[in-house]
């Protein structure tokens, strides 16, 4: 059975699913940052996963790249498979700036992760939940 | 018209092309490090392609990825658009292992990129070009 491995857990909120994966909100205030995780047990590769399911996944990171670019104006959007320390296969999509704490340079390992006000993680997860709703984002 | 952008042909070798993409050898000797660039004018973004080439980018990107992972026995294969220095739509696919000078971080930013000899970098693109040539790559 799938089950969300507990760093994950612990280092984001969910914010609902598409047909294939969670979409969660990384707890990180630095940048807008959503991840992707297949609903599939024991899967660490994009290429591990059956053609139908890859296809899925593309599909389903093309609309919650494009509707962050959208609502945050970002200047770029980073969109990634590291997984060297959270096996579980996970898609990260970091919303980026000209004048964020690590530009030009990636996110991971650039700064220290900056905790949400509670009230800001409600309010950017509502964001992005109202704007990935009409995109098939199931609460 | 499609043209390398200058700073991907200084800093790579070009092993050949899949139907959509040119596959490129990082110069870095750190890691075994293949690029994808789809031959597509004006693009930063995956969503930005039709959704027939970002299939194409999606089956070219997961046959490099297993191809690298079974040549070089790697623990990981790092798959990541970053692309805020270089605008032009370019795809990391990065072989890890756990003793390598990045693990377990990301290898953006981690150490100096380290030289090739002569004979290993063309060592490494043989071994990588023939391993991709019965996956559709033309040299």
């Amino acid at each position: 059975m799938f089950q969300l491995h507990p760093r994950l857990q612990a280092d984001t909120q969910l914010l609902g699913c598409f047909p294939l994966s969670l979409v969660l909100l990384s707890k990180d205030a630095n940048y807008p940052w959503c991840i992707l995780v297949p609903q599939r047990e024991a899967i660490t590769e994009i290429y591990q996963l059956e053609p139908v399911d890859r296809r899925q996944l593309l599909d389903e990171s093309c609309l919650l790249a494009e509707a962050m670019v959208r609502l945050f104006a970002a200047d770029k959007i980073n969109v990634a498979t590291i997984g060297n320390m959270v096996p579980q296969l996970h898609m990260h999509h970091v919303a980026r700036f000209k004048n964020d704490p690590a530009w030009p340079g990636p996110v991971w390992g650039a700064v220290a992760a900056e905790a949400y006000s509670e009230e800001l993680l409600v309010q950017t997860a509502t964001r992005i939940s109202d704007a990935l709703s009409p995109l098939g984002l199931v609460a």
